[in-house]
């Protein structure tokens, strides 16, 4: 296996925002366009990795920091072989994404921050899973962004602005920026 | 991405048997053949997949059942990313293997299930590790195949009869049934 910058070199794709930040929308939308340009590519969701790697892991900064230290190994177990990786976890704590990217490009295999940002207000306001009303309801402890910190990454690689752009806008900067490393065609 | 028998299709070889029936050194082995053959091939070591995804997990069944899952649902995404996933833990139950088989099958992706067959007299004779000694002599409870059940495969795919015969044999034997199926050139 090469470690060249050819269409056949995995990477990892790390995607980190607060909830109802359009992580997953992203995720969905270039892991489709990626497949359809043939290469080998898999999401590893929030949801789907507590399911099957992190069952009765809670909510609490080491329960979090576990949870999100499995999806940086399996991350990096596919990138390594040629996969492109997409993570799309809340993953609120900088010094664990900062240890998983380090691991990862020691062992040699890009690594790329997306920051989501969108503001606060705005995700409330849309609260697309009903989320934030039960959280500013004091229903759900250790919520991201309202009961538990959110600290957002220092320098991403790239930052979509999706409280503003659109989905096509933040894709469209997304796959600029990839091609520009050479991580795709 | 294709699902025929083509070099580039991934599958699951899974080991299971008792501890120094010689799991490890068959996969490190067949680990190495397949990398100088230039295909993409990730050894799940059963110590290593516990340090990254299943700290804090015990040796009671129910928490080896989560181990075991755990390391098949890593050996699935792998595989069903044309990555050969080897995975070499004890993997004591049969149930929970027969679960991951049929989970991988049904998603289109081959499992090959080899059972390494030393008789428990000679792995206690050899016993790299001293474990058997330590586990005879009281001192590590729910040590596999002493004082922890072991539930041989059924119908494996392949037996290699380890007590028996050369680790030349038994990578002979298996690279022989992987070629016989389509599954490496």
């Amino acid at each position: 296996m090469t470690h060249g910058t050819t269409r056949h070199q995995g990477f990892v794709l790390w995607f980190t925002g607060l909830s109802g930040a359009g992580k997953s929308t992203l995720a969905e939308r270039l892991t489709k366009e990626f497949q359809s340009r043939g290469y080998r590519v898999e999401l590893l969701d929030g949801d789907e990795v507590r399911t099957h790697l992190s069952k009765g892991l809670g909510f609490s900064k080491e329960d979090r920091d576990t949870n999100v230290r499995r999806i940086g190994w399996v991350a990096r177990v596919l990138a390594r072989n040629g996969v492109i990786a997409i993570t799309a976890a809340i993953s609120p704590y900088r010094d664990i994404r900062d240890e998983i990217r380090r691991e990862t490009e020691q062992a040699g295999t890009p690594f790329v921050e997306v920051y989501a940002s969108a503001p606060i207000d705005v995700v409330t306001q849309r609260d697309v899973k009903g989320l934030y009303k039960k959280a500013l309801a004091g229903e759900l402890p250790q919520f991201t962004g309202v009961t538990d910190p959110y600290e957002p990454p220092s320098h991403p690689e790239v930052t979509a602005l999706t409280g503003h752009q659109s989905v096509e806008e933040s894709v469209a900067e997304l796959l600029q920026y990839l091609s520009g490393q050479g991580l795709i065609e």
